[in-house]
């Protein structure tokens, strides 16, 4: 489990978003204004970063026969939210102090079991399904009809042994004050806003708060329009939000996120073994992109905690500083989407399948992950802190982000040993013939160990060195960021030398 | 002029937005519940054509030296358009019909001029800004007012010769109604929703009616992270929303739209220099991906009608079929965003030159290119219709889409020309090796004649067939999409004959 150390841990947290600032991968949104909570921005490493991670996705997912892409826009007519579900469950239940008027979903309210005859507190091991229970019902049930539940697992206090005496309390962490809160209230996570001049019922509009729904409305459009045979899925990359009550650990819980989301579509029947297939094929793509499996978990949501159109989920985990995070989920969504939308737009939502003549909803096997929280677990991912040698014989700690190749912001960095003797000339030759390439960054300030370290934090693999043996030979040093081995390479193979390194 | 046949435009128009729905380009947003006016979602084709048009744009302006990436969240806070003016002057005046209630923009409403004495209508040539004016009063000045304004170009009637006599009248287009329409009323175009569960006016923020704020806010956060020196500048793609009271001409009038800017950022005296220099680069860029310069048209913006924050404007527009339409602005900003992002913030926004120990507020040049509208240029100016001469000797009409390779959604389609003698194994197996390098079809129904037509309607350049010579000698035909020339080419050599044809 990842929370193994939490001082080093939370210190890790403010390491990586200082460094996350500093070097421009990621900024709070509208900084100069005192920020806005639960939006950050991708600045010049960062906006590179994020875009590599969504190239692969893209290619891994759609460059393939049974996978069509898509970009649905972000308004949709709200229609939509009602038959999928959310106008009605994407709530929270939210609680006020009354004291400090600090809200709080009523899931992050601390709570502690006392004997309302002795006045002791006592940690209960209630089943966590009646714990929520009790915390749901928090504010709408008497404190003898409290009692009497916790009663069924606990019957009496253990310290004063009276019975039927153990009350919940909900205690306010930011004030300290206990059981002061509102009656809980549902609120809804999306964002709305009006279309059109007029702010009334009619001209209602969502943010959308996932990119699915898009797929699923446009599921005949694109099989027609591509002619594909079932099974074959759709793929899209695109922004969603969610007006989360509590935003948290960083880039983990935001208010705008990107997702990465694909929905194939099959047989009933086969829904099963396409379920298994994509989560082997999205487990392996986290893994080819540098991730070690042990940092990476599965976590199935228990059969009586599914959501209410999944047949069966799973969670991609990954081990954050914080604890595991979910950055995936693979769910079989039956045929729940597409009978609701046939149910609430009155089209057609059926495949006919022309070599059987059968008609049929098919079921969606999907596949959704965070393009904003794989980002910050490949950041996290790639942190390391090492001992390095330094020019005078002494060491230092190096930072270096190990990024895959692929992923890696900048791929090669270019050095002029010296400000002299035509190197920044040679050099300045060699950035021009890679920048068409790759992403290139040419370095000729401060002492060359310096320039490497400040790649290293950056995650950049290759640093190229032009020195006195290049006018010479017209070779240079090419210095690999992980293992910091020198090769000496000819410039007429650079380009070819990085390329194999840097895209396979 | 672009509006030279009337009949045959509206005909394009209705030609591409069928052939995009049909094959897959763009669907109508939330189709299956009537459609959300102003929004379009980018089918399996044309997701690829947009994908393929961010990116070389982003190429162009970032991989270079002086330039850097950046991807802003789209919520921003809400001090942010204060000192922008958008909440002050981003809006539209806006009138309803009292008859039928249609709303127009006010300018968009249709007028007559009228004698008051002999109730005959005039065509009046007034100057434009006297247009403008009389139709921005509309409702604030009496009817004598405005004869007398009319008086100043014509003095009296031309059939009763009566004296200040002409009025205007505001004709509904909806219901024919004439003068029934309430007062103009200023409407802020951007969109407004709630952070967090309450909604007062402290939790409101707007959907970005533009990009470049983005960038604005975060200029010194780049500058530091990426150790710039001015001259240099920050490129952005990414969403932004305005609640446009009438949508229109398919992707060109949109409530969601793409963005792609760059803000370029300047030391005062140079700016004049830098200006031009990005407008060749910006004209060359559309020229370059296969726009011929005689549909593209340079619009300065007239001095008195600059923007508050423009010195200088210059519009790049497109021959539509409705008529020139702009594309992209590059805007001499001046230091106007900066200061006021400084006087709104209270945090320096300066530039401290080290060389020259200068402090400054730096100058922008701003290139701002609409993704949205650029795709349906590069659509519109794709489309062609050709005589082609059909297998059996006559000749039929060929729609095809003369995207440049770079664009094209699908770089190469393969087909075995009969479905027996293993052809089908080979033409499998090349598309197999192509598909990692490069998005390609791979199509077995119908007679080729069929094959290659279905592929000229959507811009494939190549099609490869493999055929009865393929099995002897291991070659293929390769077919040009615009010549329909005819090239036989060895399977080993087909790769890269394809790519360097696809990619320069």
């Amino acid at each position: 489990m990842a929370k193994s150390n939490q001082k080093s841990d939370t210190q890790l947290m403010e390491k990586l978003v200082s460094l996350c600032k500093r070097r421009g991968f990621i900024f709070q949104s509208s900084e100069i204004y005192g920020g806005l909570n639960g939006a950050w921005d991708y600045g010049p490493l960062g906006v590179e970063l994020l875009r590599n991670i969504k190239d692969e996705w893209w290619k891994a997912m759609t460059y393939r026969e049974d996978v069509e892409g898509l970009d649905a826009a972000i308004l949709m007519h709200p229609r939509v939210w009602e038959a999928s579900g959310h106008v009605e469950n994407f709530t929270d239940p939210m609680v006020d102090c009354k004291q400090c008027k600090a809200r709080y979903r009523l899931d992050y309210v601390s709570r502690k079991f006392r004997c309302s005859s002795c006045g002791r507190s006592v940690n209960l091991n209630l089943p966590s399904e009646v714990m929520d229970d009790l915390l749901l019902q928090h504010g709408k049930m008497g404190a003898d009809a409290v009692a009497d539940i916790i009663a069924q697992y606990h019957n009496n206090c253990p310290f004063c042994k009276k019975e039927k005496t153990m009350v919940q309390q909900l205690v306010c962490t930011n004030c300290g004050t206990v059981d002061s809160f509102t009656e809980a209230r549902t609120f809804n996570l999306m964002f709305k806003t009006y279309v059109g001049p007029v702010e009334d019922s009619g001209a209602v509009v969502y943010l959308r708060p996932e990119t699915a729904q898009g797929i699923f409305v446009n599921f005949l459009n694109v099989q027609s329009a591509s002619r594909q045979k079932l099974p074959f899925g759709i793929a899209q990359i695109g922004k969603a939000f969610r007006n989360e009550i509590n935003t948290k650990n960083f880039l983990f819980r935001t208010r705008e996120f990107e997702q990465m989301e694909m929905q194939f579509f099959v047989k009933p029947g086969t829904d099963v073994d396409w379920f298994e297939y994509w989560r082997e094929q999205r487990m392996n793509w986290f893994v080819k992109l540098g991730m070690p499996r042990e940092k990476l978990n599965w976590h199935q949501h228990e059969p009586g905690k599914l959501a209410h159109y999944a047949k069966d989920a799973y969670d991609i985990e990954f081990a954050f500083p914080f604890g595991w995070g979910e950055i995936e989920g693979i769910h079989n969504r039956t045929n729940f989407d597409l009978s609701r939308h046939e149910e609430y737009s009155g089209k057609t939502m059926k495949y006919f399948d022309e070599e059987t003549k059968e008609k049929y909803t098919p079921f969606i096997i999907e596949t959704s992950a965070g393009a904003s929280r794989s980002t910050m677990a490949f950041l996290v991912n790639s942190y390391n802190e090492e001992e390095a040698p330094t020019a005078e014989g002494g060491a230092e700690t190096r930072v270096v982000l190990k990024f895959h190749p692929k992923l890696a912001p900048i791929k090669a960095a270019i050095f002029p040993l010296v400000n002299r003797d035509g190197m920044p000339e040679i050099a300045k030759k060699i950035e021009q013939e890679l920048r068409p390439k790759m992403r290139v960054f040419y370095d000729d300030s401060g002492a060359v160990g310096r320039r490497y370290r400040r790649q290293d934090e950056v995650g950049t693999p290759f640093c190229v060195t032009v020195d006195s043996e290049t006018l010479e030979n017209q070779t240079v040093t090419v210095r690999d960021r992980d293992s910091m081995a020198q090769e000496r390479v000819g410039i007429d193979n650079l380009s070819q030398y990085l390329l194999s390194k840097v895209l396979s």
